[in-house]
């Protein structure tokens, strides 16, 4: 065990997270093991479980890179647009093509169920700060709603958003002839605002 | 291999498809093997692979009974309100609760990827018969659009409450502190529709 000497425990999580993150980008979730991880970073599987109790465990924290990942990747995306709705519909935009270019990754974060026993809560809170975003930015366009019903619309309308990307992304919609997303992720972004500004009065 | 020849052909494609449905339904798409439907019929696996070439082509074969049965459940459900809003929103009610009663089932249907190669015609089929069925609904509110653009539109509805129901059913909104999904779909499909109307003009 030399190699596991060289290095810290907080060193050891980290390699073992690069090869993870590595192996569910190539792979996707049915091609990930932990013999894989431990193989890639020169490790028993042994090891291995010393350093996450098991592979829910080391498959959440790879889907927490993801979401700060994806969550950096809107924020830069966001800051162009000067318009409030324009700004909306880029970050849609944006996450459909974050889906698109890390495409095993995203889906790990929403295909890996944790048994309910075993919630994580740093993902709970990523996901919750992804629906906050949205609603910073939806509450210029809704600017008299109370907290209660900007909650309800931006977790309406980021369902809605996430919708169109899962079924974009695993080529559920080839049937239609549709290719670029991108008019239909505006279009739900823009009837959806202005349906609720009228509703608002 | 007696067993074997009491049945028809059609008849064992039948029971493997009953047990493959069953299994699916019980364990999910994780819990699913060739070996087990096997088991269930008293085949041997052998025999299992004379009826199906794959396990891909069973699962798809059991996506489209839940297809089919989905569908006509909508059409249950889209048969009660008379108002057109009315019916939509119902009918956006009815998939979200017939995707939580038949939860693996359901998830088979969009987590079960084939190779680009082996597209399902028949899955292709369902898939766009939904969309044409909620296209049909949505129709009577906006009368002068154009087949384009009702495709559109009906995509880009359907893939809203899709994504609702997909986050909803895996657990995905219980940061929020929303129970009932109901006002949520009643939402996404009232604000589109109304969007869409003030859009036309």
């Amino acid at each position: 065990m030399g190699r596991r000497n060289q290095h810290s425990r907080e060193e050891q999580r980290k390699m073992a997270l690069d090869a993870a993150d590595a192996l569910v980008a190539a792979e996707g979730l049915a091609g990930f093991s932990m013999r894989k991880v431990a193989l890639t970073m020169g490790y028993t599987v042994g090891n291995l479980y010393l350093l996450f109790s098991n592979q829910d465990d080391l498959l959440a924290e790879v889907s927490l890179r993801t979401a700060d990942a994806m969550y950096e990747y809107l924020r830069t995306v966001a800051a162009k647009p000067k318009a409030p709705l324009e700004r909306l519909q880029a970050i849609a935009a944006g996450y459909i093509s974050f889906a698109n270019k890390h495409s095993f990754r995203w889906r790990l974060m929403f295909e890996h169920y944790l048994p309910p026993e075993k919630d994580h809560p740093g993902l709970d809170a990523r996901q919750s700060a992804l629906f906050e975003f949205v609603e910073e930015h939806l509450s210029p366009l809704l600017p008299d709603a109370s907290a209660k019903q900007l909650r309800a619309a931006a977790t309406a309308l980021w369902s809605s958003v996430h919708g169109l990307c899962v079924l974009a992304t695993t080529g559920k919609l080839n049937w239609s002839g549709i290719k670029d997303v991108r008019p239909l992720s505006d279009l739900i972004v823009r009837a959806f605002v202005s349906g609720l500004r009228e509703e608002r009065g």
